[in-house]
């Protein structure tokens, strides 16, 4: 029976890639891995697999029955449906560590480093096979995806490394070219609806029994989401509604200037002034320098929210 | 401030010893480390920790305020109180995957192996290094006191070779005369009570929002067992009622005729035909071949109360 390795829901690069990496490495070691995706794929993500010669993984959004391998993610809001009934192998991942539980020992490595790629990477030199130029491709896309070309808080000096050695690999001669290549196709927002804007990178969070959604926006610049924002905050309303959460946020993220506009639709605004020490100034607020969801956001909502 | 690195309540030998062999690692690596434990030492331990030279790890039971490395568990039951207000720094351990989250990223190994001490040994190495002679030894045991010398169900050919290259390291010749020094301290009842008894491996489980026990006495013959198996079960009528449990199971294991006597006391005893497929005959149930909790009894357990 076939293993699928498979990212988180709204899936971004980072989790496609690994996704895509690790069950080609797993293949190698001689297990029957198929990379899998659990939605639409956004168009950096669409970039890079065209750049690096990969099609679109196949789609999988119901564990039950099967056998997976889960990257990028241990939360059970993020993670395939009907979990419960899956058989999870394995666990690769770089954040928080979420509520997935197993009945049986499986192989968890999770690390603080800014992309799960950097992870799959250490595991391709562990296991001692060498890694396919494309692969090193979208290992290294995802690596500059996931940390902002190497400038987010995240980024760790094994995230440099890794991305040097995947670069050199791949003959990527250029990684800041790459990066702001794939952040211009992220920052084209033309004829997008908003409910496609706002679920493209999305996650659920479950923050003390109180359902949290925070999504995240990266463009070159702030301008660019004008006019955006009156329809994605009528969009996060609507939402908020639909999926009865506690609060939805949406991260508007400037990757030039360096900081974020948090949108925020919430039963409770004092989180947001809990969380940052900054009051709402109608329906946001400017945190500057911060640029990572899971670094700069998610813990300061859990210990508000606490 | 100084990390605590600390195993799981009712410590066993791989829970202590991990926890003393990581925390020398973390300090040649530049943390200031200080290993702990969440109780009393049972008998094998300390004959452990005498034969290589160690004294017993400091107590600690409270989280809050700490910087914790959790070894050898990821349950919520088993770990310190108030984990809440405390920082888990690290998690390594080799059973399921438990319920604790964090509200950061943070090192998570778990790898399906047969002892946390065949991790650390793992994270020596790749961290570059070398083993103390003393440290060998109690990894040693403890990878010997988890798989029963190698014969449990959860024995992986990792810990076959690790404790090959251990008992080189510690200049043991004859692991097999080690281990049995060891289980002979354990299968040492006389004059203990049913309660101390019972508690000396116990632990917490969440089951489908169920509260369950299950204790453990690894014994050289069952034989042994036979004048305390009244008043351990009278024991876990009362713990079960002081402690608001669904279940508290206790395994008598042989561990020369491997197999297991399973005592239950539950307010469902179709949880136990259905997790292994035997009824109860009177107050237990002789399961051939049953060495393992982790491996060979929760998983089923787990998927008996889904």
């Amino acid at each position: 029976m076939a293993v699928y390795v498979v990212g988180h829901k709204s899936p971004d690069t980072d989790s496609v890639c690994s996704a895509i990496a690790y069950a080609e490495l797993k293949r190698k070691l001689g297990t029957e891995a198929i990379p899998a995706r659990q939605g639409e794929l956004n168009p950096e993500t669409k970039f890079v697999l065209e750049k690096f010669g990969f099609s679109e993984p196949e789609l999988l959004t119901d564990g039950a029955g099967k056998k997976v391998i889960l990257v990028d993610h241990s939360e059970v809001g993020q993670t395939l449906d009907n979990i419960d009934q899956a058989e999870i192998l394995e666990i690769i991942d770089h954040h928080k560590i979420g509520d997935i539980t197993t009945p049986n020992p499986i192989f968890f490595l999770n690390m603080p480093v800014g992309s799960t790629a950097t992870v799959v990477k250490k595991l391709y030199e562990e296991n001692g096979v060498e890694i396919p130029k494309n692969i090193a491709g979208i290992l290294l896309a995802s690596v500059l995806s996931d940390t902002v070309i190497l400038k987010s808080a995240t980024t760790t000096d094994t995230d440099v490394k890794a991305a040097e050695e995947l670069a050199k690999i791949a003959g990527v001669d250029d990684m800041q070219e790459l990066g702001m290549e794939m952040f211009k196709q992220k920052s084209d927002l033309a004829g997008k609806e908003p409910r496609e804007l706002l679920f493209r990178d999305f996650k659920d969070f479950n923050m003390s029994g109180n359902k949290v959604g925070i999504g995240q926006i990266e463009v070159v610049s702030l301008s660019l989401l004008d006019e955006f924002k009156d329809p994605l905050y009528e969009e996060m309303k609507k939402v908020k509604e639909e999926g009865d959460y506690h609060s939805i946020f949406l991260m508007l993220t400037d990757i030039i200037q360096e900081g974020t506009e948090l949108l925020s639709v919430t039963d409770d605004v004092s989180v947001v002034e809990k969380a940052f020490g900054k009051k709402l100034e109608g329906k946001s607020v400017w945190l500057p320098g911060v640029m990572s969801r899971k670094k700069q956001v998610v813990p300061f909502f859990e210990k508000a929210f606490a």
